[in-house]
């Protein structure tokens, strides 16, 4: 951590204390270490559809599932450091109503009843703190709900947790100086990713089925992609964002979004189509009058689409397993009579400059007030961030959003463009890296091109684990095809220079599947098709 | 005008010569003053549908009617100065390959076959200015089309010009250095509103079928209202903007939509559905992929509607004819089964209040370079614009913007508490004055309030054209109703002191339908039967 805030640097310190112990009291009670097979059997079910059935067939209770959640979360926790909030009590609580609800009325309170999920530390829950890490923001609980939360919680779930986060939220790193560091939940020395990078931990290790992050360069998608766990991006505009303060809030342009991480698409699928159906266009009014379109999601899963594979971004190129992974999954489409054609990366460098003047055009004032309102050290990357470029001026901002457009626009042409050599239809999704390596040490992560250019033109992306690298299957560092490759930058080097089968031996991989704007429906019928097609070939276990 | 720029005040007025003389030049073979009744007869259908009904059965030629319009497009701007780009010949040759292709085929090109448009000079057309009214943006045409002039021509309209606005576009005038003024049809010494002013003016006088302008707090609207027109102004998202150069282009926060004036409401409704039918989300990031809903336009044809009825904004009154036809056109809705309720201005001016520091927030950089870049003077509320405010900065920017999203939740939560108390019904539409004001001598337009806090919060609003000011009728100068009216304020002071039924005896009076945000279907469709409603009673011939 560098430079520390002196004048109020006890403050700051004596705030973390109270906050950290506040939470492990919190905890306490429910860390019970004993195995509990019948808990167990309840976190082991991993699709909110299959956990909502046997809570109907009444199997169990909401409060059995509630209780066995929590008991995960808490060693989850104790493992990872994931959790900041503890919900614990107020869940059981309303376990207990949910529980009665259904006694006396023999029907569920909503489709959701007893679904257990969490929420990265930025959704407002009222009564708790939302913090983005930042220690000015502890001990000022929120006075109302976030939007997600009022829709969520009127369909049944129960939150019991809210999870961490890293310092200014844009970083693929899990840490901050008021909850610490969160680690990778296969290997304590590796990042699970971030900045969404707490849930990752949590629901790899079963402490909940599904959790919300954000994303705005991807903030979900890496988390998922790093834990083995399923992640949607959606547009801006699809799922509410009201009631979630973020880094840099009133920059727009750039549009942060809410999207859920889950352990099984279906529970992705589904949570995702149960918040559109609850119309939150009538309660947040970025949100666009969209309903879900089951004819888009049915279609594309009743033909064979046209794939654009892309596997290197001309930037950094990926790790051998990596591109192991995306061509295994690109052959399995081909078999199964998918076209794939080869998709170039051209405009993304572009896309990708124009965006990172976002962020600094402010000069890191947002962020700077934020630390400073603390009084914490800023993370070393933070304080990099923050300095990184000087303030523009609104019209420069505007010139920049003219370049952001004119982008967006060649890319929407290049779209229209490409088209399969074969049968001349235009591209239905992308399928391409989520990230250029697997999990990997801490602060060790630098590269997320190939999830924040669709930030920057605001497509559907959504993350599914297709399988673990593998020391025995993937070239060793010292195989020639890793020595030999020469790196195009710096940035490249870095990456290439991290490879190790060795140690990565385990870690999931994943795929992305790319629709364009606000389809959120083709892009999940997309990936319900690479699915079912994985689960059938005995190369994909 | 204010202040000249004495460096290039030469240079400024020789590119005004010379653009007026090409101007002249274009128009002067067209200019027939002697009657022509088959023309008229073209000229005269107000109706799009009616119009390619005609050509359908070949009552006429494409080459008839843009030979017709042509002719009245040359005389209107003889009378009130609305034209910019002169496309005449052009348009000719494109109406002798329609009826060609006609010919040939047996089929049109397209549903909108040899209809006759034109736009307001900000939309790019090949080979032609795109001036804005700026002198530096004289000589420099556009190297592509609009994505909307894409369309349309490709579903066979013919445009036959570009039409006069405002300096900086953004005044309820139409006035710059380049052309000079636009007048109203009816009063010389009377605007036709603005900014898109010369589509009104053109309009009013048969010289087009369908005008398209640009609306970022009135633009569409306030002309349509002046003339005695249709008009829509659409959520942003809906109708493509790409290629349509904008003062202020980078602010995106409040959105500038184009929309369509129309001498009919079925036009408005057939062009409307036309555009987006053609998909203009795969040509402009910026648009949304919502198809047409043809269920929305209908359903809200076929039952009672819930009307929120505002009339006063709290700000400026309206005058008494403005007051007059809105409770008149109220009554005939209640009359006719549908519940009326009353819509205060809650929020109104704290969205006002809000917005108008976007339009400055760059120090008015953007006009200063697009007027120092010609080097003309500005006009005077031009020159009072950019020099009301300093720039702000980005981050300030930013927390404006977080103050606007604020707003626009409160908005959305008062349309969801307002509720019928009769019915419970929430309001399906508001009914609202589009103007406190009918037609005003020139440069005398000052409150826009009943009109941009529907931009404020990206609400859809049409203008219906519902009767004219009556000095039979209203109330005299005299009247002690106007006599004893005690202002509230400068504004509605001066716009009181306006108020002469005897000037403004016959000058278009209307009503603005407005509906949520993305409501076109259903504004659209509530507009249908407030049209219905009127002609089918004597007191709106």
């Amino acid at each position: 951590m560098a430079e520390a805030n002196s004048k109020s640097s006890l403050a700051w310190q004596e705030t973390v204390t109270t906050k950290r112990k506040a939470q492990a009291t919190a905890i306490e009670p429910f860390l019970i270490t004993a195995r509990d097979d019948a808990h167990d059997k309840i976190t082991s079910i991993a699709s909110v559809q299959g956990l909502t059935d046997r809570v109907a067939r009444k199997d169990f209770t909401v409060h059995d599932v509630v209780s066995a959640y929590i008991r995960k979360a808490a060693s989850a926790n104790e493992k990872t450091n994931c959790l900041t909030e503890v919900m614990f009590e107020d869940a059981i609580q309303r376990a207990r109503e949910l529980d009665d609800h259904l006694k006396q009325h023999e029907k569920p309170i909503g489709p959701l009843h007893g679904v257990v999920m969490t929420l990265k530390d930025q959704f407002d829950v009222k009564g708790y703190d939302t913090t983005l890490g930042y220690v000015g923001r502890a001990f000022k609980p929120a006075s109302s709900n976030a939007v997600l939360v009022d829709i969520l919680q009127g369909l049944g779930v129960i939150f019991i947790a809210k999870t961490n986060l890293p310092q200014s939220i844009m970083w693929c790193e899990t840490e901050n100086p008021l909850f610490g560091l969160t680690t990778h939940p296969l290997n304590p020395a590796f990042t699970p990713g971030g900045s969404t990078g707490g849930e990752g931990a949590l629901l790899a290790l079963q402490g909940s089925l599904v959790g919300w992050g954000t994303d705005i360069g991807g903030s979900v998608r890496i988390p998922a992609h790093m834990s083995g766990l399923y992640g949607l991006k959606p547009s801006s505009g699809r799922l509410p964002y009201h009631g979630v303060p973020v880094s840099t809030e009133g920059q727009e342009h750039i549009p942060s979004v809410i999207g859920p991480l889950a352990r099984g698409l279906s529970s992705i699928h589904l949570v995702t189509k149960a918040v559109i159906d609850a119309a939150p266009w009538r309660l947040d009014p970025k949100m666009i009058p969209l309903p879900w379109r089951e004819d888009a999601y049915s279609e594309v899963q009743s033909r064979p689409l046209v794939i654009g594979l892309l596997v290197d971004d001309g930037v950094v190129k990926v790790h051998p397993p990596i591109e192991r992974i995306l061509r295994d999954v690109a052959a399995e489409l081909r078999a199964a009579g998918h076209e794939v054609i080869d998709w170039d990366a051209s405009g993304h460098q572009e896309c990708i400059q124009i965006m990172d003047q976002y962020y600094t055009a402010d000069g890191g004032e947002d962020i700077k007030r934020d630390v400073s309102a603390g009084g914490e050290p800023y993370l070393p990357h933070v304080a990099a961030l923050v300095s990184r470029a000087p303030a523009i001026s609104v019209y420069e901002y505007w010139q920049l959003n003219r370049q952001k457009v004119a982008a967006q626009k060649a890319y929407l042409d290049k779209w229209r463009r490409i088209r399969s050599p074969s049968s001349g239809r235009e591209v239905d999704v992308l399928l391409t890296p989520t990230m250029p390596h697997s999990a990997v040490p801490h602060r060790a992560c630098r590269w997320v091109g190939y999830t924040k250019v669709w930030n920057f033109l605001d497509y559907t992306a959504c993350v599914l684990p297709v399988g673990q690298v593998d020391r025995l299957v993937d070239p060793s560092r010292e195989d020639a095809q890793v020595t030999d490759y020469a790196p195009r930058n710096e940035l490249d080097r870095s990456n290439w220079a991290l490879y190790n089968p060795e140690k990565m031996d385990g870690m999931p991989l994943s795929v992305q599947i790319v629709g364009q704007r606000l389809e959120e429906e083709k892009v999940l019928g997309a990936a319900q098709v690479v699915e079912e097609l994985l689960a059938g070939t005995a190369s994909f276990p």
